[in-house]
């Protein structure tokens, strides 16, 4: 592997133990890769329950340079030793399922509120100088008052999981605040790209119409499927998170939208694929009511601050993404349907 | 006990079968014995836990009318076996203290996140016709951004127990919004009068401030002590309940505000409640730099919501309300200190 090139807060990571919470997932993956690139030593924890995005194949190419621990965040002793010396968590374990959250909310609860609360309580107790970047998400917006979504729109979850997402966030900015843990959270939009889970479809469009594209299965869309949506490459996340995990000691208790322009419809989203994978058809259907009742409508994050703070832009387009994620699935499916 | 008069609300409540957890609190009790008046078949639910607003003496004089479990909301099975054939839950069992929740968060998250979503997964399977009132509070609103403080302005918890109170509050209006639950929330302002925890300080300024009078001891106001605030005599906050559970089944998902009017600065409630009193005196205090941290300012809330839907109104006036609650310590505070 060339050496890679190198910003400024890309070398805060050079030789610096940091730890990755849902490492074995598909953001998490990723950003251990290029933890790893980058020098730091890398403790990946993971709990590997079966139907979430923890998938052993998304570290092969890279799992003898870093730390694996097969470690349930809930696990409060087993955790705690492991952040022994850390000096950033990137905090992206949960429980990312808003089905499921809607069928065993407690499991989510536990998860995504329980055990980050129990973090906050071992990082204040034990260890206040470490870092953290917690993985937020833009669902607990819920259905937009306004276009783009920033920051200070009001919170309004619509299910389960976006009521503990966002606890789990609240628990991290008010350690911030209270204790001064140097603690960020990104509000992820829809990120896309290799890695991401793909046998079960309860984790968002993406990954099932992508997966429907390949199959040359057709791809749903309801009420015309003008509704606006934003994705991210995956590796400008990675970027995002290393940029807020450099700079946390500056930016404690803050929160920053991640989002990309120009934002699509769900159809054009679907054009594009189609045309790219050279398979797949849309089908057009009328809401099912339940489906009706908990759709958002149009969403478009603003990501102005994060650019303005931390000099963060996406940088990888939607076609180029699509494209670099359906050459991987061609190639990797296997491991992933 | 002579037939109290009736309006269309109390006498929805004539025979029908309904529980109230923390029955044996403050706000609990005064609200079971309103519906025992208005002939209710009323259970309260109540832990006893030591330190908690539970008060076997609150019930003293019509326990014999009310069936008492001592059972713990986090008991799943005990409260399931409760739920049976209630047609309207009060519930207002939860961890309030605000400090508490600082030292022991898992606690507080256990009680009014993990017991609340039970309780709502077991209404939603077993029992989804019973209604629920659900007793939230202010202090998820944390520092207002505006005055008078309305429904719609923006949640943020300062500590642990308005993160964890936020979240048992969505639950309910959650479940309401997706399986129609009969399900409502009122945000409670500062609640005090007779019944209300007097022996630690953990629990807001007013009882902390009537002791100090009473037993002739300083009270100390910081920053001048202009601080605004509102307060309900328990007695408006009661027939807020009522109100809201007689109307649930029409009112599902919805929040109401619960606020009086005028608002007073913390000053002018001291030199009141002193007159009242006939003892006690202020001291004037620079801000510890621990407590100016989390101070939220002024608070005033705007409670058109619940009068315009529900036609409540607070109809006891400070000095009224603070009078019976200061003669009342003056008998039973042997029960409360």
């Amino acid at each position: 592997m060339s050496e890679p090139t190198r910003t400024d807060y890309e070398s805060w990571y050079y030789q610096r133990p940091v730890m990755v919470t849902g490492g074995l997932g598909f953001i998490g993956s990723h950003l251990s890769e290029r933890l790893v690139e980058l020098g730091a030593s890398v403790t990946i924890v993971d709990s590997l329950i079966p139907e979430y995005g923890g998938n052993e194949f998304n570290v092969e190419s890279f799992a003898d340079r870093v730390r694996i621990s097969i470690t349930d965040i809930r696990d409060r002793h087993g955790l705690g030793y492991l952040l022994k010396g850390q000096e950033c968590v990137f905090n992206l374990a949960g429980q990312v399922s808003h089905i499921d959250s809607m069928t065993d909310p407690e499991t989510d609860l536990e998860i995504n509120c329980r055990a980050q609360l129990g973090l906050m309580e071992a990082l204040r107790h034990v260890h206040p100088g470490t870092r953290v970047v917690y993985a937020s998400t833009r669902q607990i917006y819920g259905r937009p008052n306004y276009l783009p979504v920033d920051e200070r729109h009001p919170i309004h979850p619509t299910d389960v999981n976006g009521i503990n997402k966002q606890a789990g966030e609240q628990y991290h900015l008010l350690y911030a605040d209270v204790y001064g843990l140097p603690t960020v959270a990104l509000r992820l939009t829809n990120t896309y790209g290799p890695r991401q889970l793909m046998h079960h479809g309860r984790q968002g469009f993406i990954p099932v119409f992508i997966r429907a594209a390949i199959e040359d299965r057709p791809i749903t869309l309801y009420g015309g499927g003008g509704q606006l949506r934003d994705a991210n490459y995956v590796t400008d996340v990675v970027d995002a998170f290393l940029r807020a995990g450099a700079r946390a000691d500056q930016l404690s208790g803050r929160v920053f939208n991640t989002g990309a322009r120009p934002a699509f419809t769900l159809r054009a989203f679907s054009e594009l694929l189609i045309a790219i994978v050279g398979k797949g058809e849309i089908i057009d259907a009328e809401w099912p009511p339940e489906k009706s009742r908990i759709d958002i409508g149009d969403f478009e994050a603003d990501y102005s601050r994060i650019t303005a703070e931390l000099g963060w832009i996406p940088t990888v387009g939607l076609e180029e993404g699509l494209r670099r994620t359906v050459e991987f699935y061609l190639e990797h499916g296997d491991h992933y349907w």
